[in-house]
């Protein structure tokens, strides 16, 4: 018996569990509202996804999405049990093909009528995809070996403003950030290829800078150029960063799709660092949506190296328990060998500085990841440079297992950057 | 002054309304969390989204959404504020970019700490949209050429069981449906090309049945292949099913997203039927998402000739005022003349029936749509043929302004699936 596909949800609803799974099973395999004469027990058997696992949840008197329609109840008020469920697929269904496998697992059933509440939490995939699918060209160790990290973070700065500047403006803070020793740049995922900022200018701009100081310096920082965009478009804008010299390019993976991610996996020669804007709209509600857990699985498998995680105590509405976990599922293997194990970066920001990296580095265990700030490094009052070392000096404090303030006793940046931006 | 994008959204927010309605602004431009000197007035004027309209509507006592931060109050209790609000942005920004436009208009607002809530519910695009994309290519004039149906709705059903069907097993129900007279018959969403009835067999059982069948008779049935897949697997695809006379190709459109369809567009030479598989993930929580008026824009300019609307009284969580308003709006034009109006086909489908018939032609007063019936034809007491019957007089009647009840009097296959199917 061949491998199967296996989903995890969390669910809520008025009806009986065993019919609520049944009802998802059979909408996301086989099964009609009316039986049809060719849908017999052999194609069932072989097709229909199986309920695999329910364990019950506690129950709630009101749905928490509306629902239009109610079991019938022998007068009694209607009770909404939440619950796990998990399904399985044979591989048979729908191929090792990453766009048919998102209708399976999360397609109609995030509609039916029998849910006040539907999460995909979970996927469990099979070796075929596997060997379908790419995974990360590059990585954890490939990302080091270009940025020429050998150990603790890439720090990073996101180009701010946003949106706005010129290329020689974009070109302008890229001289200071390499000048004051940054390993990691990237564009906001604002700022791609409009008219007041082409990226074929941004490139030329930038580049120009980045390789003469690593010409000047041995040091080349890694800029990611956020390349965005229709696929013909994607594919020119890889190249023309490729013969520039430069050593990353970024997608915001909702607007480009996973068959728009894998096609430029199949092509691209430098990392692709991932951005999940739009990420809210699977993650706001607590009851209709999917887990970061089962999104990062489905864009690594298709090819991203970094992943946004966000950071602690960050301006959006993500607690920290929940980047932490996100951060620890990206560098956790989706397959084993000799597949690619799929491990990669994740990269935290949004509001950090010095101040988060004593917690960051205690969750997570290790520095295989990329720190980006934007004001924790432009608005440290030792400017650019003091900003970078702040955080350099916060990231060793953190691996010897020494206190900050201690560390910052003889370390000025440091302490600068506990002053400005402790709250 | 260059026309500007524009966007609607509702919004809950314990803070002021005119500081919301500028974080929004602020998140989704040029705005950052410590001002910058790079971040001139000037740019600030050129670039910056601006705060078009606020239309405060009703407050609530507690936040729809987990909200993790509240404003200071003075002792009293938070109160949760409810608006519209409309932004706008310089097309200079993001360029006629639609994967770029999302994550401006859709991007990381939604995880804004300071609302707790966030639903897009409009956008307005500029001319320089409709000239950067094609747009639907066939439409609804385009559509009814092809499938050779000149008034009345394409009545059109999918082969069920979903998944499991061999490609001959799919052709011997085709060779049925054809035989009864079907306009328009379509693969499920699950069925894609999976190993048990892989693209390519299935188009040459279905396209011999539906080409002998159009040989004979001069009618040709339109059937939808669902050829969502990888970017180079549906260019493969698509070219397999013109060259054996298909006349529609399927995606499942947030599986290949918006650069995918595009691309699509680029190449198809029949009419692209999307399917809206995942739309759940936006709409089933009042509090986060995005509207179907929304929504539907994107993927018309991407260059979708048919779009999912559900269907009135169907089998899923949707109202039917938003069935309708979902209809109307695919059928609503997005640009003047010269440009593509972007009308499209709006298709009807689950539990759907005779019996849903008059109400739909009421409230669309038209019938440029495809009406798409399970059970509804499958299940007819007459069978397939007096399932299809029983539409096509439905619709007649519907037109003719006679109750349904009335027209079946002599219409003995209304009459039986009045019987089968009225609830």
């Amino acid at each position: 018996m061949a491998e199967r596909i296996r989903a995890t949800y969390w669910i809520e609803t008025p009806y009986p569990l065993d019919v609520a799974a049944q009802v998802m099973a059979g909408e996301q395999s086989c099964g009609t509202f009316t039986r049809l004469k060719a849908e017999t027990n052999e194609l069932r058997q072989a097709h229909g996804a199986r309920v695999e696992r329910i364990e019950p949840l506690e129950t709630v008197s009101a749905p928490s999405l509306p629902i239009l329609s109610l079991p019938k109840t022998n007068g009694g008020a209607p009770v909404f049990q939440r619950a796990q469920v998990e399904l399985s697929w044979p591989i048979e269904n729908m191929g090792p093909s990453l766009p048919n496998l998102l209708a399976t697992i999360a397609g109609n059933l995030f509609e039916l009528k029998e849910f006040s509440g539907l999460r995909l939490l979970d996927i469990q995939l099979t070796s075929e995809f596997a060997q379908a699918y790419r995974g990360p060209a590059f990585g954890i160790e490939g990302t080091r070996t270009l940025a020429g990290i050998d150990q603790g973070p890439l720090i990073g700065t996101i180009i701010k403003p946003s949106v706005g500047l010129s290329p020689e403006g974009t070109a302008n803070i890229v001289h200071e950030l390499v000048s004051a020793g940054i390993d990691f740049i990237k564009d906001d995922e604002l700022q791609a290829n409009g008219p007041h900022n082409p990226l074929t200018e941004r490139v030329d701009a930038v580049m120009r800078v980045i390789n003469e100081h690593a010409d000047r310096t041995g040091k080349k920082a890694m800029y990611a150029f956020n390349i965005t965009g229709d696929i013909d478009e994607m594919k020119r804008h890889h190249d023309y960063v490729l013969a520039a010299g430069g050593t990353c390019v970024m997608a915001t993976l909702n607007s480009v799709g996973l068959p728009g991610l894998a096609k430029l996996r199949e092509y691209s020669a430098v990392p692709i660092h991932g951005h999940r804007a739009g990420w809210g709209l699977y993650s706001r509600s607590p009851y209709i949506g999917m887990s970061y857990i089962a999104y990062q699985k489905l864009w690594r498998l298709a090819g991203v190296d970094h992943l946004h995680v966000n950071g602690l105590r960050n301006k959006f509405s993500e607690g920290d328990e929940s980047v932490i976990a996100s951060a620890q599922a990206c560098q956790t293997p989706m397959f084993d060998a000799p597949h690619n194990s799929c491990r990669i970066m994740p990269v935290f920001s949004s509001a950090q500085s010095a101040e988060q990296v004593g917690d960051t580095y205690a969750a997570l265990g290790n520095t295989d990841l990329i720190y980006c700030c934007g004001g924790g490094i432009m608005g440290h009052p030792g400017g650019i440079r003091g900003g970078i070392d702040s955080l350099r000096q916060a990231w060793d404090a953190a691996e010897q297992g020494i206190a900050l303030e201690t560390y910052a006793q003889n370390h000025p940046e440091l302490a600068q950057a506990i002053e400005a931006f402790r709250k």
